[in-house]
């Protein structure tokens, strides 16, 4: 299933990342001489011939700006306003941390469904329909069950998604509203993961995540993209993301390579930060170890949705890290809902578990002494809080219940205050 | 409080909506005479000079490119991305209702906490700093405290805001991370607000929708302007938007004459129709019954958001759905549900029970023939599923409980294709 190439297709073929097999532009995703995983190879070209800053500030207002560096063909792409999320200057937070240029990349606005999911599942379901898949899938850890879901809805595509069975509440209701089949699987993900890749070769179907995987990730490049474009043309010289299967961490600076490349943006060093819960952190560990290999480990943490105890491109995260002088570093679940917590209380943005890590980490790195204050530091937040509300429920106070007359307001304005004072001055002791 | 006025600012005076006194442009939202609602008046000349559409397009991707048209001085306002959602062809909603025109404007993914609400108060909090304001704060039936809690976290004001104590849990907790101070009030909407009219006297604090509410309501002309820009510099035929305070209403239909009135647009009836639930419906009755006066009720239904029974413009949004041909129709809870569903299903869009309300008010008025199949109609969605879960849950089944083993994944799946022969067959039959 090879859909005819149009015109402006800029795809070139498979590759093994591995050993450097070639393939068609097939629903592949392992080389059947290494089990490498494949990766999408451009004419970069037809690339340069197509593109300049010029012709992508004139494209859509989505991901399709850069839709010559991404793996589809068809000039009618899935367009539901997904990317060119908010970058924001987030002064607030950078004086808590000690940072005096420290910017949001904020995809807990991502369209339609809140994550950056909505990117990578964009492009893989558009590649899904000029391969000729009517039934797609994923396994999820719950953002991507929504987003597949989600699309999939618009698009008419049938829908089967996979997750754990013990998914936050939020992010099982907000997949089984698009009405698709959803198997809550009596495991972790990395049992999911394991099944969907059975599933996938008995029925056909296309799983974004297993066999439109090297179509699938493609679509994370472009946080790297707009991130160059919205500074105006420039990459950054440190970046902060979560590592769940370490593939979004690679592929962002994919992203500012091929910029390099392509002679949009001047080349520059970027120093690559990768974030991991402790209670499922085997990047983490490695770095920390100095091992080039991963050993998984069984998931135990609040950040449900970075919770892949055997990760796909773990050991290209690690590679990354060290190569740019990054760190992974780890922490802890009541660090995590401080970080959701600080997000929101300094810049107004309200993440979830996984936005809740890269923060924490944030300030652990800014307080060792790992991240130059005056870098331009860009931070990446993946997802939105109302998904993960059992996180903070609980951490986070209570209203202040009233009657509807002004002497119970004034009483209790009093008494919040007061206490707000008492706060202080135990801080002052 | 009056700032000083820069040299693009178009504000002229605030202006009694009903015996035409004029103010100065200060904290104040009702006229001292009459007693009628003040309204912001603009230079209609500065805004012709220095608008077109270009310089439109060349300005900010949110609200802010419309500046000459909202009411604040500031060259620096408020922008964390507001505005410029999504306009999207709605092909299978729109088939299903038997609409061959059909767009949703998309508000579910407003930045930064996805609303309308978010327009409304970027320019209130931009306003507020411009008069002094170090304290803000809002009568909230749920998304207007999460907006205005984010937004001056953001902006770095002192909050408190007042809800009625039975909101959605979803709408709590996404305004309690913020850190704001929030007054549960044991009362409806309707005490809520006149609670905060007393407590914005005391205390001298902006209310963004009472002291600052001239300024505050100006926000929602942008979800006009905006999809008049979307659809290629021309009007729709038709709206179809929720009613609470009418507010929203009228100022969409404001925002199309504007427009027109700056050589933006061409001039063209829009038939403007409004939506409400049966539970909260006085503009809809007084519709109904020919009435030119609202009748306060007591609201009791799970569309919150909207729930105001005792509108503080339902006047004018009765007069304009009358002047332009629109009805006002209300629609009951479970339709309320099936509306979410409907939407989720054919376009993966993730609304709230208003957004709900507003596709089953639609779907209404598609089967009694009020609607022309062939008018470009455009229907707004104003805030995210996300926040109102409770509305949903129990109405839109279960995941399918499996182990993580093929022959497991195989009886399920089998099983579901089976329950889902069977329900067509008793369609059939």
């Amino acid at each position: 299933m090879v859909a005819t190439s149009t015109p402006t297709a800029t795809l070139s073929h498979l590759q093994c990342k591995e050993c450097g097999a070639q393939y068609p532009l097939a629903a592949m995703h392992v080389c059947e001489l290494c089990f490498g995983p494949l990766e999408v190879k451009y004419d970069l070209a037809a690339i340069r011939a197509q593109v300049t800053r010029e012709t992508i500030e004139r494209g859509p207002h989505s991901i399709w700006r850069y839709r010559a560096f991404l793996p589809v063909e068809s000039e009618q792409p899935i367009d539901l306003g997904t990317g060119m999320t908010p970058l924001i200057r987030a002064e607030r937070l950078g004086r808590r941390l000690g940072l005096r240029n420290l910017w949001i990349k904020n995809d807990a606005v991502n369209m339609p469904t809140l994550s950056f999911k909505d990117r990578v599942v964009s492009v893989a379901l558009t590649r899904a329909k000029e391969l000729g898949f009517t039934t797609v899938g994923c396994a999820s850890t719950g953002n991507l069950a929504n987003s597949t879901a989600a699309i999939a809805a618009h698009a008419g595509l049938e829908c089967c998604v996979f997750i754990p069975a013990d998914l936050e509440a939020g992010k099982i209701l907000g997949t089984l509203v698009y009405r698709p089949t959803v198997m809550a699987v009596k495991g972790n993900y990395d049992q999911v993961n394991r099944l969907c890749s059975e599933v996938a070769n008995s029925q056909g179907w296309g799983f974004v995540n297993i066999n439109l995987r090297p179509y699938y990730s493609e679509g994370s490049k472009t946080l790297g993209f707009e991130v160059a474009e919205q500074l105006g043309w420039q990459l950054p010289d440190c970046i902060v993301a979560p590592l769940a299967s370490g593939s979004l961490f690679t592929k962002i600076h994919k992203g500012f390579r091929e910029f390099v490349q392509a002679g949009l943006v001047a080349d520059k060093p970027v120093q690559c930060h990768g974030a991991q819960a402790q209670g499922c952190a085997p990047i983490a560990q490695a770095f920390a170890e100095g091992r080039d290999f991963i050993a998984p480990v069984k998931p135990h943490t609040i950040a449900k949705s970075i919770a892949i105890g055997n990760p796909a491109d773990g050991v290209y995260a690690l590679d990354l890290a060290r190569k740019t002088g990054g760190q992974i570093a780890a922490v802890s679940d009541p660090e995590i809902i401080a970080g959701i917590q600080i997000l929101a209380e300094t810049e107004g943005i309200f993440t979830e578990t996984a936005g809740g890590t890269t923060v924490a980490v944030l300030e652990k790195l800014a307080k060792n002494g790992h991240i130059d204050p005056d870098a331009l530091t860009v931070v990446y937040i993946t997802g939105n809080g109302l998904k993960t509300q059992e996180a903070v429920q609980g951490a986070i106070g209570e209203p202040l219940t009233i009657e509807p007359q002004l002497g119970s307001f004034a009483r209790a304005w009093e008494r919040s205050q007061t206490l707000e004072r008492l706060e202080w001055q135990e801080v002052l002791v």
